[in-house]
């Protein structure tokens, strides 16, 4: 329970100095980087909270607040740095995705959505953060640009569900399925892998 | 029951292949087509669920998202022979938000919604979904272009909550607004009819 | 209670002037101003009241949407007015955050968030309607640009829960922390006040 809590609050930090950071290069100011942190960190989680019609962590917790915060901080100190560090935080973010899809997935089959729903719930803790960021800035949504990143989320949280309905034990569940996340995510981005575009998928000619 | 429940599923998935095609018109990945395809066909319905502190009916029923599958598959397939079908498209889309506004009327007054927040859940049951489809693929909103759509939504929204406090029959009621909304919006279409534009509307020269 | 109740309607009927004014510069027609108008009004509260997973005011009260539409109408009627008007509507918008922040933060407080979500929700209520607002407008959302405006409404948050916490009563509670948000958001405007840009903040040199 305590290395969870510490992971979550972990992968938080991660998402808000990866929102931080995607300000700061749209030369927004210092409240709009703790905004943009704060909204990408809690977009996906809060989405799938209220669509579970439960309350966000962060409004009952206000740890998550505080390593936000810390956070954005860091990335106001230490941007530049961050920035010749961007291989690591793919690395990094690769992580932290697998672990809130599956976070997503749990939270949401324990809140008995049915299993699709729970699939794309735990997809969109991941990912959704990631999409409103996009849309404040004004920049095309990554999760609709030819990289494999939500796609990496649903197949791990595929994989949860089927072996939690197989009653295999949810440590090593979670673990399997953030390392399916983490890895299809990672060799997509080494051999930059892309889907095909929906238009063409399906005819033989462009 | 069960051809209001068969039709709901019907007109999700309608909703489900236009937020497809529009992803399509702009080259997205396939995931990215099936993203659009079911954040279209969800989003009315889920901030109209949202409102009314209920959860969205895709949460509870896997079945919305087995349509909408099936919805985007049909998109990523058919895409050709789909846009050649644009006007026959135009005609199902217009029975589809005339339901729709219908359903989320109605839903909004079962539970205890004022009734004037319940015409305006019943139009955003039908259109919000295109709004968030818009703002996604950052092309201005439909319902701040000058087609008549909302507001087709909004007067048979009217008429039902009208007819329904005059006690008449649900299934009667039912009919004829979601009619209304088909009928102003296809004349609408037809011959090209558009409100005035809002700072015109009030002054006598432009 | 009588005040208080009047003076929150007076607040979303400012605020739905300020989104149907933005969507009359657009060149939106009639639907469109009415839909922006709303959208702003109720756009920061609703968050805030789905974050604390109760019912938006509005779908429990007709009388928040009867004022709405009387704001729209005048935006309508009294457009080229309300423009040259521009510099009064900045104080009467001044007056509209600071009290919409300190309804928000104590709602918040009320329904047990902690009290860092507080200062959080209280200026997401005066400032996520206009987020809102811009996005759909497809124009950068003022809360990035370079003005301090939610930055005004943190501080009073901020006081709010202070004073709070001290026990000071209520009313004097208010009145201090909106006149803190007011005052803020004032002087930055009329000294043309800004916060430095977040890549800048931390570095000794551009």
């Amino acid at each position: 329970m305590n290395i969870l809590y510490g992971l979550d609050l972990l992968g938080t930090m991660m998402f808000a100095i990866s929102g931080a950071m995607a300000a700061n290069r749209n030369n927004v100011d210092v409240f709009g980087v703790g905004f943009m942190g704060f909204v990408t960190a809690i977009g996906g989680g809060s989405l799938r909270d209220i669509f579970l019609n439960i309350r966000p962590v962060w409004v009952e917790d206000g740890n998550y607040i505080i390593v936000i915060s810390i956070g954005v901080l860091i990335s106001l100190t230490f941007n530049k740095q961050l920035y010749a560090l961007a291989r690591t935080l793919t690395l990094f973010d690769a992580i932290g995705i697998g672990f809130f899809t599956v976070v997503g997935v749990e939270k949401s089959l324990n809140y008995e959505s049915n299993a699709f729903a729970a699939v794309l719930l735990g997809m969109f803790s991941a990912s959704m953060g990631g999409v409103i960021r996009d849309v404040l800035l004004q920049i095309p949504p990554l999760i609709l640009r030819r990289e494999i990143y939500a796609t990496a989320c649903i197949a791990g949280a595929t994989l949860f569900v089927i072996l939690d309905n197989m009653a295999v034990d949810p440590a090593i569940n979670a673990f399997a399925s953030a390392s399916l996340v983490f890895t299809i995510r990672i060799i997509s981005v080494r051999y930059n892998w892309s889907l095909p575009i929906g238009q063409k998928a399906f005819s033989s000619k462009s």
